[in-house]
């Protein structure tokens, strides 16, 4: 009897009983089968730098390297990220207290929850936010609290620019409750690619301060800022400083996202929790590659790969904007992360295209993604999966393209979306 | 101002606010500071084997091996696993269902207790058991249940066999309440080194049938058995299959613990809980690592490195229990794991040793450890913190020394170690 066909005695627990398959795992499958160029899971399908491959190679042949580093991480990658972070924190990081190295930002953001949310407390989360957010705080007995980002108007060329999606700053107040706990800010926004600005960032800030609110910062795009735009942490203000967590992801920065490292950052009183909470859940994360990324760090702040970097990525985001003016598809354009957001809406799916149940399941704007990879042959991520239920209508439209990819693969999707033309 | 010297604004969740600092960090920094031979954490100081390392640094120069893992785990380490554990559980466990890879035993056993347990359900815990087991309960809304092995007499030389380390079934029986939902089975057994017997795990097994209890089965040390002892898994005897986790350790297997690589395995309902809490928590493990321990399963279940390995272990175990002899310290013979257990409650430590307050306040068996490591340079592990704090005094005169360490290491602590006998 094969073990699929069985049916298991014990009853999974509520925290995990509802959730659906991820849509990670879901599109991922659904690309390899209908060979789709997969513009889907924001996974880079280019080389590393040859640097942290070579530097990986020799951590692992250095035998004591292999073996558990320090629940907070090893101690050259802690100075690493204080001397990269220093700078821009404008204060010396203490790489022994306020610097700790989770198994991915993934993890880091995980562990800041169940340091953090007792019962019933509160996390409020922008709209749309990224899908791992929403079961890392019910998993930790925490209540989502959701604000949805509103886009202002295209400009003629159907362009909306990422600065224009909003938050409502009374509806945020309005939102805060006494069970508020947390508000989580990401920036630069994924998948909308807004980088905040200093007005916005303290405008949030000044809430948390007023009530008493932790920041849990996500910035794992903090390297991926397009010219002249810049990236502002709100740890770097003196002012939200003590309440603010900020996580940060080796896997972007250096585009090995299969390597499971990031770090989180704060003053020391507000980390020491969620080192306690990472040194129970996972107790310490990959050894040897902690060296090849503090090796990274220590060469590239001289040898100019962020920038390299950066302007790769602009030319990638060109080439994948080119295609969507061509068929005249509206999209956001993004001051930083590899997201693309595109707007559907003006796509007529032809009566009687046949969708798989577990698609039809999911609502409209996963019947658009099937539709896009399996008619043109490009996979999207559904935005709606970043909404809450409620307020799942306001991303029905939308679908997220990432362009962290090669030029072949880019231009190879380019040919395919321009018959999107037919379908309007 | 240094971080250090702030407090912070928000205040913890009750479900880290009592964790003390872990053991783990707190004996490898005195270790450090005391320069002490360390047998307290459970690293190897020898190499891992060349073809595992040989094979990590060539997955690391495969592109695409540094992009996301699947949340499972990569095909091929799924498959490796697959050929070497279906024949140990007598039946084909389906890589595609029956295994996923959690970023370390730690992580997949944190999974397990997330997937199942509800607010208030119990787990219960044999005592002595590896302190993380506690915090990934209680992290989980569990209330951990507990019961004591209790060891036999020892021999005329002071040997108690680790199989006489027993489970009252009768206690076991009245432990189980309409609330119990695990039973953590753990075999070989850290630190007691007993290695189940089929008896023993069919009178746990019946229980858990009869009541309808899921079993944790920790086998992280399973390829760590002496000749002639046998491991055997609970999940290979067909009455106890559908109901049984089974948890399994790279870092164990191969000798690399910082690289955060374990496997869950278990009939696919059951694991499908376990995979979607983990697919949340971390959303994947270390990929290119994966490759790696592929090979080393690959190539070793042909090139007789398992018993190769075991047959060290079997040396480095006899290096350690000389001294003690020597000395006259009463120690429990280990079937399996790298860990032996030695009743210290003959030492006298001379009075007015002063200890410093870390230390006191945790009990006398941590300070036997501080003693040990101070006075005569060798660290091990103290055992009371195996315990719950009811029955911290059943551990007070144990400690675990690890023997997972090269032949010189162990030498140097024999020769330490023979000191103690001016302290009897």
């Amino acid at each position: 009897m094969s073990s699929t066909t069985l049916k298991a005695p014990i009853a999974p627990a509520e925290r995990v009983a509802h959730f659906k398959q991820d849509v990670w795992s879901l599109f991922t499958r659904l690309t390899l089968e209908h060979k789709a160029v997969n513009l889907g899971q924001g996974f880079m399908n280019f080389p590393p730098p040859r640097l942290i491959k070579d530097a990986a190679s020799a951590a692992i042949h250095t035998d004591s390297f292999n073996q558990y580093p320090p629940p907070r991480g090893r101690p050259r990658l802690l100075k690493a990220l204080s001397d990269h972070y220093s700078p821009v924190f404008g204060r010396t990081l203490d790489p022994t207290t306020d610097i700790f190295i989770p198994s991915g930002a993934n993890e880091g953001i995980y562990c800041i929850f169940a340091a953090y949310l007792n019962q019933g407390d509160e996390v409020i989360l922008f709209e749309p936010y990224f899908d791992q957010y929403l079961s890392n705080v019910t998993m930790n007995g925490g209540v989502p609290v959701f604000l949805p980002l509103i886009p202002g108007s295209s400009q003629e060329d159907g362009v909306i620019p990422s600065s224009s999606w909003k938050v409502d700053m009374n509806e945020l107040e309005k939102a805060i409750t006494p069970k508020t706990k947390i508000i989580l800010l990401n920036t630069p926004h994924n998948p909308v690619g807004k980088v905040f600005s200093e007005e916005e960032i303290r405008a949030i800030g000044d809430l948390a301060v007023k009530h008493n609110i932790l920041i849990l910062s996500d910035e794992v795009y903090d390297h991926l800022v397009f010219s002249p735009s810049k990236h502002l942490s709100i740890g770097a203000l003196p002012e939200y400083r003590s309440r603010t967590l900020t996580v940060g992801s080796a896997g972007k920065v250096f585009g090995v996202t299969g390597w499971r490292l990031g770090w989180v950052m704060g003053d020391a009183p507000l980390l020491a929790p969620v080192l306690a909470a990472h040194t129970r859940v996972c107790f310490c994360a990959t050894g040897p590659l902690q060296e090849a990324v503090a090796e990274a760090f220590e060469k590239s702040d001289s040898n100019g790969f962020f920038d390299q970097q950066t302007k790769e990525y602009e030319s990638r985001l060109a080439a994948l904007t080119k295609p969507l003016e061509e068929v005249g598809l509206p999209y956001t354009l993004p001051k930083g992360s590899y997201f693309l957001l595109v707007n559907t809406s003006s796509i007529r799916i032809p009566q009687g295209f046949s969708f798989p149940p577990e698609i039809s399941a999911r609502g409209r704007n996963f019947e658009m993604c099937y539709w896009l990879l399996a008619e043109i042959g490009v996979t999207a991520i559904p935005v709606s999966e970043f909404y809450s239920d409620t307020n799942q209508h306001l991303g029905e439209d939308y679908i997220r393209f990432a362009f962290c990819k090669t030029d072949d693969v880019l231009e190879e999707a380019s040919k395919r979306l321009l018959r999107i033309k037919e379908f309007l």
